[in-house]
This record gives C-alpha cells, sequence and structure tokens, in this order.
C-alpha cells in the first residue's frame, strides 16, 4: 500500500512571509527517513499511514510551539500494490503522452 | 487547542456512486466521541491532534478493506485558546455582518 | 450538469483573526443568486461552472483590494444530471444509514 | 499579482487507473502558454486570475465530454509584486535552510 500524501502547513498569524516556518518543517522531513518531494505548493510524502502521519505531526508540534494559529491542507492518493510513486505517477503520464513535461 | 478538521473520503475504484463506503466512514465518525458535523463536500471534525486523525485513520483502515484506490483531502484550521468552533466560526460571522446565511 | 464548490479563501498578512474579510465575502456570496450553504471551514456553491467561478472571482477581487497575499482552497464535485446537491447527498448518506446525522 | 494555483482533476467513474484522463489535461496545460510545473500529485500554474482560471476550464470541459463524475482541487497561493514563484519559492526556501532539497 502506497501512501501518497501532499501537504503545506503555514501560519496564519506571523504576518505575509512565512519562509522561516515552512523551513523549518522542511529540515523535519528532510531529516525524517520518509521519500519526500518538494514543490511550489507543498511537499509529498510517500510511505505507510503511518510514516507520513507521523512527520506531519511532527511539523505540526515545531510550528505549534511559535505560532498561535495554522493552517494545513493534506491530500492524500492511497494505492494498493503500488510504490516508488513520487517518481513514476509522472514518468507514466510521460509515456502516455510521448512527450516530457516540465517538472 | 482547537483542532479543527474538515476531510473527505472516497473510493476511485468503485464507479461513480460512493454513497455506501462514505455512509460506512459516517458510522465511525458519529460512533466515535469526537464533535463532529456534516457537510455537502465532507464532514468537519473538532478535538485535539490525536483524537481526530485517530477517526480519521479509523475511516482509512475500513475503507482500505474493500478499496485499491482511496482519494482523500483534509484541511485543518488550528487555533490556540478556542474551542467549540464547530459552531462558533458561523456565529462570528453572522454576528460582525449582522444578518443570518444559510447553514 | 452539478458543479458544487466547496471554497474557503483567506488573507494571509492580516493577522490571527480574518473574520472581517470572511464576512465580506459572504455578503457577496449571499447577495450573488447562487445556491449556498456555510460550514465551519468554507462555503459550498451549486450551479454551473461560470456561475460558481464568477462568484469566487468576485470574492478575489474584494479581498485583493485590502490584501497583499491571499490563500484560497477550492473542492469540486461535478456530477452530471444531478441537481440539488447542496441538501440532497447529505439526505441520501442518512437513508443509506437508517440515521439521523448532525449538520 | 502573481497566482499560483495547484490543481488536480480526475474523473470518478472511469475505474483505478485515470492516466489517461489526466494526459489529456497535462496536453492542454503543456500547449496553453501559461507557464506550470508537473508533480506527484497535481500540476502548478502561475498567472493572473484569467489566465489561470482559463486552462483549468479548458481542461474541465474536455474531461466533461467523456465522463460523468469529476473530483477536482486546487489550491491558490496569491501575492502582490511578485512573480516566478514556481521556482523561486524553493529557492527561497534552500537558501534559508542552507541546504538542497529533493525536487
Amino acid at each position: 500500500m502506497s501512501v501518497l500524501a501532499e501537504f503545506s502547513m503555514s501560519p496564519m498569524d506571523q504576518g505575509e512571509s512565512v519562509s522561516k516556518y515552512v523551513a523549518r518543517n522542511l529540515e523535519i522531513i528532510a531529516d525524517s527517513r520518509v521519500p519526500y518531494r518538494l514543490g511550489p505548493m507543498g511537499t509529498c510524502l510517500e510511505g505507510d499511514w503511518d510514516e507520513v502521519f507521523g512527520v506531519i505531526k511532527q511539523c505540526y508540534e515545531r510550528m505549534a510551539r511559535d505560532c498561535r494559529r495554522i493552517s494545513c491542507s493534506i491530500k492524500l492518493d492511497i494505492r494498493q500494490g503500488h510504490e516508488g510513486r513520487l517518481t513514476s505517477k509522472i514518468a507514466k503520464l510521460e509515456q502516455v503522452l510521448g512527450r516530457e513535461l516540465e517538472k
């Protein structure tokens, strides 16, 4: 079972620029053993349910130390009998299309 | 700390009508002790992090017994020093507006 | 074709409490002719594509007058040959379950 | 004003594998003039409001020709006085962290 999760988490009470808080979370993610891929609007993680939500909870606990209001969105695509989908989903689409895409 | 979570979870491999699977999850939610509110596009839960994600994980485990591919989205609004927000957020908005809204 | 859209839109540069800005958007929504339903985490609209996105764009333009950074999420469930789903989706689930739910 | 939009759109009535339908949409996106970046869970577009939603509407109209039920999510980060954020948001985070990240 591959749990593919894209999530983003931001403080709502720290003004317009929130990169300091997002960078701290990326440090937690990069230091976990869970495979990830960073995008302009969020980070994708792949693992089983507990691995993925373990990392997200750590990020939440870190941000909650400094911030009074936090907004977070998580989107999941869970599929049996598949793994390595951080890269294989895009490769499959390029194969269907017969051309390379911006990524 | 109030963790307000709206989530929706659907099988992607069971055809156009998925109400049987959604109804099973609502049974899990209604039987938990976590306050909830149902809407046309998802269910809102309020609790602490572990309560809320405990219920969502139970829903996932039930659906994964029958379905090979599951799509889920979770949106969180987490705020210190507040609770009862399943109803108070809307009441606050009606007060600011000075009129009642469809809900 | 029924386009059911749940959306939420918040400024990111106006501090922890954003109800003033959300209330303005609800006024735009309530004054449009598009059926809506308010929830703790967002507002559901139902109509055709242009009706729904016309309202959301108006909300964006109003908020962009005062705010330098805006976060918005939109979730769509689009289905042919159905309408009235702001209420019928929940009614159908209650019928499958044989019990009433919190809403 | 930079409207950064990540979106994903899938049929719900076409079975577990939906890459044929997603690939068609990517063709529409790649052939538009709107800058984009593909990720495992969605595609990011950057432009003004009408450019971005013009492309998303084209994708919807193409998919609606073959599919009776469509699920779509759109997440927006809109910011005044910025552009080129498909690449600059990640570069900024790497600069804050002082290390490169998986992308």
